[in-house]
C-alpha cells in the first residue's frame, strides 16, 4: 500500500514560496470557524523516522494561531501513566471542543513498535487496533474530527535522510541509535504499520498518506489535507459527524492552488499515479524469449506440483487494459499446468442468478478446491475499476470495496491459497496500434468493438482508479503486481515469473 | 446479559389461538412485499439447546408461504465444504433478493462450539467474530436485512426441558448424549456466547434474545419481531441498509395485538422488567445486622489489603432511585478501608471543562491508580438513565453508550481492575415513604426537592432503562447486582457481601 507514497513528488522553491501565504490564512481561518463550531480536532502525526514528522508539527504550530492549538508527544509511558489503562494519558490531553490537537506519536505508536519488537503478540495487537478503532469512532460520534496522517519514506530515502542527518555536526543528534536500528527493521515495521492502517482506517477516521520525501511538498499538502478536511467537517455542523461507510486510505491530495474561481494543479517534477511509474521500454529477443519461456514454465509446473502436495491452492487475478495481452499470458501458464488442475473463469456481465446475489458472491462461487488453480480473466476488481468509472455502483458502493475485498483475500489467505494479481500494463499508443491490427486480421477482428473505443476515452480515469486501487488492496500478503506489457513477451515471461515466485514464496511459509 | 431472557414470560393458550390467524397473514403480506422490494432477509435461528429452535423453524415455514423461503441447517462441515474457506457454505446457501432464508445453526455454530470445546484459541475466536462482523455488514450495506434470533433457556429450564425429552418415549430420540453433555458446559457456553453476541451485536445487525421456555410466547415474539423488522425494512427502500450507528441486544418486543388502530398488550403471566423480579420482602434482624455488618466489614479489609498487594484497583459503581439509600451504603463500606486508598466521586452535572469533551471524558479522569479504590456515587451509567429519560442526549447517543460503556469497562478489567456495579432497588412506596420522612427530619430536608418528585413521575421509564442496561451491560466479567434495599441494612450487607465476593474472585484470577 505503500508503493504510491514513493513516486518522488516535489515542489520548487518558487511554487512554495507563492503557496505559503494563502496556505497560512486559510489555516488561521479554519481555526477560528473551528472555535465557533466548537468541534473538536484531533490531528495524528505518525508514519516512518526521518519523513519530517517533528517538522511539520513545527510548521503547523508556527502557521496558526497557537492559543487554540495543543501539542502532546507521546513518549514511553510515565509511571503515573503506567498505573492507568492504556487509553489514560490520551484522554487526558485530548483536545476540547473548538481547539486543534496535534499528536506526536498518539494511541498507535505503542502497539506498533511493541509489535514491531514482538514484545505484543500478534492476538493482542490485533485487540489493541480494534480498541483503537472503537475509541476513535467513539469520538467521531461525539461529534469529533480526527485527521490521521501517516508519513512515508522509501527504504532507500529512509536511509540517505538518516545519513544525511548523521553527516551533518548541527543535526547529528536528531539521530539515535534506535533510529538506525530501526532502520534494519524497516520491513518489518512497515508489514506492521499496513496491518495497523488497514484495520484503523475508516469512513469516520481514514488515514492520509503522505510522501515524506520533499519538504516542500509534505508541508503543503499536509496543510492542503487539513483545510480540507476541516471545511468538509464544518460544512456538516456540530454534531453531524462523517458519514460511517468505510473506506479505506484515502490518496494525499495533489496540491491544489486556489485562484479566484479556478483551480489550477501545481506541476509536479514526477508521476502522478503509479501506473506512469511503470517502465515500459523493456523488450526481449526472440531466442532469449523462447528460451526463457521454456524454462519459467518448466519451474512454474514443479512449483506448482510441490504446492498441491501441500493440498495449497493458487487464484491468479488478472487485470489489465484492454488488449494488454491478458489472454496470450494465460494461455503461457495454462501450458504449464495439467488441464484437470485448473479452471479459467472468465468475468464478464453477471447472469440472472448472479444479479440477485451480492456482487462476490459470483467469485465465491468459483473458489478453488484445495489442490487447484483458479485463473480469473477479469476479477472482483470490477467493481473498482469498470464498474467505478462506468458509474456502475455508487461511490459508496465501491469505496466500501476495498474493505471488503481486503477482506476477503484475507480469508483465502488465511486458507491456505495462494492469490497472486496481475495488472498488465500497456501504454494508449500501443493499445491503439493493437486495435487496429485486430480490426485489420479477420480471425482477431471479433476482439473489436466500439465498446473498445469508447473505454479508450476514459483513460484517465481508469489510471485514477488503478492508482487509488494499488493504494488500497495492495497487501504484503496478497500484492498488485504492474507487468509492463508493451512487449507481450516481457509480460508473459514477468506473468509465470511471479507465479514461481509466489508459489516457491508460499512454500516457505 | 440473558437475565432478561429468564423472566418466565408465557402466553394462553386461548390467547395464542386469538393470535395466530392475524399473524399467519400478516407474515404472508410482508413476505409477498418483500419479493416486490427485491430485499433478501437472512433469519439466523441460535441459542441453546431445547429452546425451540426446530420448533420455530418448523413453524415459520408452516406459517409462511414456502415457495419464498428457503431453509438451511448446517451441521459439521462436508468434504467439499471443508476443502473451502469457512464462509463458503454459507455463501452458497445465501437466499437471492425477495426471498426469506431461514438459517439454522448460521456462521456462529461452528466458532462458539469449537471455543467452548478450546478447539479455536481466544485469538482465533475473535478474529472470526470481526469476519462475521465484517461479513453481515457487508451484506446489509448490499441491501441485505439480516434478523438474528438468540433463543435462550435457564440452566434449570434447559435441564427440565431435555429431561422432559427424555422421559417421553416419542421425544426420547431427540435428545442426544451431545447435549446432555452440552448441559454440563452451560455456564461456559453461556460465557462464550455473550462474547460473540455483544461483539456481533451492530446497529446493521442486531441480536435479539427470545426467552424460549414457553413455546407460545415464544413463537408469537418470533413472529412478531420478524414482521416488526420486516416492515421497518421495507420503510426504507431497495438499497438504504440500516443506520450504522451501533447499538447492543435489542430487547424482545413483548407481543402485541393490533386490532384496528389500537393496540392491546397481552397479559404476561410474569415480570415485564427485571427489576421487578427482585424480591424487596427480606428484612434483617437488628442483632444479626450488627453481628453481619461487623464481620463483613472485618473481611472486606482484609480481601482489600490482599488485593492491594497486587496491585489490583477496584471500582465501585453505585447506582439506584433516589432516597434508595447509597450514602448509607457508602460511609459502611468506607468504613471498613483506608482512607488514604479510596477516593469516592459524586456525579452530579458536568462542569464546563467536562463539558467540553466526551461524556466519558470525567470519568477516565477519577480512574483510581494501581492498588486503589473509586467508588463512583453514580456514573457514567447516568448515559443510558437520567439523559436517556429525560431526553438529555439523543436516542442515537445512549443507543451507542451501552456499547462505548462495554468497551470502556471491558479496558479496565484488562488491566487488572476489579469493576462491581450495584443498583440499589426500592419500590415506589418505600421511595415515598422516605421522602416525607426527609422532609420531616430537619437534618435531611436539604437531601429533598421538588425534582425528586418530579422523577418519580418517570418510574416506568426508569424501570425500562434499567432493564435494558442490565441486558446490554451486565457482562460476565463486570456483572450488574440488584441489590434489594426496602430494607436498608439488608442492602447494606448485601453490598458489603458482593465486594467481598468480587475481590475474593479476581484473587484466585
Amino acid at each position: 500500500m505503500f508503493e504510491t507514497a514513493e513516486l518522488g513528488r516535489t515542489l520548487d522553491k518558487k511554487t512554495f514560496a507563492a503557496l505559503e501565504p494563502q496556505l497560512r490564512v486559510r489555516l488561521l481561518d479554519v481555526q477560528e470557524r473551528l472555535r465557533a463550531a466548537k468541534v473538536p480536532v484531533h490531528v495524528l502525526i505518525s508514519g516512518v523516522d526521518g519523513a519530517g514528522k517533528g517538522e511539520t508539527v513545527n510548521l503547523l504550530a508556527e502557521w496558526m494561531d497557537p492559543r487554540f492549538i495543543s501539542t502532546a508527544a507521546f513518549g514511553p509511558r510515565t509511571d503515573e501513566e503506567a498505573q492507568r489503562p492504556f487509553f489514560w494519558r490520551f484522554w487526558r490531553t485530548l483536545a476540547p471542543k473548538g481547539r486543534i490537537g496535534l499528536y506526536f506519536g498518539s494511541w498507535y505508536t505503542e502497539p506498533i513498535v511493541e509489535r514491531v519488537f514482538r514484545d505484543l503478540k500478534r492476538c493482542d495487537f490485533e485487540r489493541r487496533l480494534r480498541q483503537i478503532e472503537a475509541f476513535e469512532r467513539m469520538l467521531v460520534e461525539d461529534g469529533s474530527l480526527i485527521i490521521k496522517l501517516w508519513f512515508h519514506l522509501s527504504k532507500k530515502a529512509q536511509r540517505k535522510r538518516l545519513e544525511g542527518l548523521a553527516k551533518d555536526k548541527r543535526t547529528r543528534w536528531r539521530v539515535t541509535a534506535q533510529d538506525l536500528k530501526n532502520l534494519e527493521l524497516y520491513d518489518r515495521f512497515a508489514a506492521v504499520s499496513e496491518q495497523a492502517l488497514h484495520v484503523t482506517s475508516t469512513g469516520e477516521a481514514p488515514w492520509t498518506l503522505i510522501d515524506g520525501e520533499d519538504a516542500r511538498y509534505r508541508s503543503v499538502a499536509v496543510a492542503e489535507h487539513l483545510i480540507e478536511t476541516i471545511n468538509k467537517r464544518l460544512a456538516r455542523g456540530e454534531n453531524q459527524p462523517a458519514s460511517t461507510s468505510r473506506k479505506l486510505v484515502a490518496p494525499a491530495a495533489a496540491p491544489k492552488v486556489a485562484r479566484g474561481k479556478k483551480t489550477k494543479e501545481v506541476a509536479h517534477s514526477a508521476y502522478k499515479t503509479i501506473l506512469e511509474a511503470v517502465d515500459l521500454s523493456q523488450t526481449v529477443d526472440d531466442d532469449v524469449y523462447d528460451d526463457q519461456l521454456e524454462g519459467l514454465q518448466g519451474r512454474l509446473a514443479k512449483t506448482w506440483r510441490a504446492a498441491k502436495q501441500q493440498r495449497k491452492s493458487l487464484i491468479v487475478v488478472l487485470e489489465g487494459w484492454d488488449a494488454a495481452g491478458k489472454g496470450g499470458a494465460i494461455r503461457r501458464v495454462t501450458a504449464a499446468l495439467d488441464a484437470r488442475d485448473y479452471r479459467i473463469i472468465p468475468i464478464a456481465a453477471p447472469s440472472d442468478e448472479e444479479k440477485a446475489q451480492h456482487y462476490l458472491w459470483r467469485f465465491w462461487r468459483h473458489l478453488p478446491p484445495d489442490g487447484s488453480v483458479t485463473i480469473y480473466d477479469r476479477s472482483w476488481y470490477g467493481r473498482v475499476l469498470v464498474e467505478r468509472v462506468e458509474k456502475f455502483c455508487s461511490e459508496d458502493a465501491w469505496m466500501r470495496a476495498y474493505d471488503e475485498i481486503n477482506e476477503f483475500e484475507e480469508q483465502l489467505i488465511e486458507d491456505r491459497i495462494v492469490v497472486v494479481k496481475l495488472w498488465l500494463h500497456i501504454d494508449r499508443d500501443e493499445q491503439l496500434r493493437r486495435f487496429r491490427e485486430r480490426e485489420s486480421i479477420e480471425f482477431k477482428s471479433f476482439k473489436i468493438g466500439e465498446e473498445d473505443y469508447r473505454n479508450r476515452g476514459q483513460w484517465d480515469a481508469y489510471l485514477q482508479a488503478v492508482h487509488d486501487m494499488v493504494e488500497r488492496t495492495s497487501t504484503t500478503s496478497a500484492p498488485w503486481h504492474l507487468v509492463p506489457a508493451n512487449d507481450k513477451r516481457v509480460a508473459r515471461l514477468e506473468v509465470l515469473r511471479l507465479l514461481c515466485e509466489a508459489l516457491e514464496k508460499s512454500s516457505k511459509d
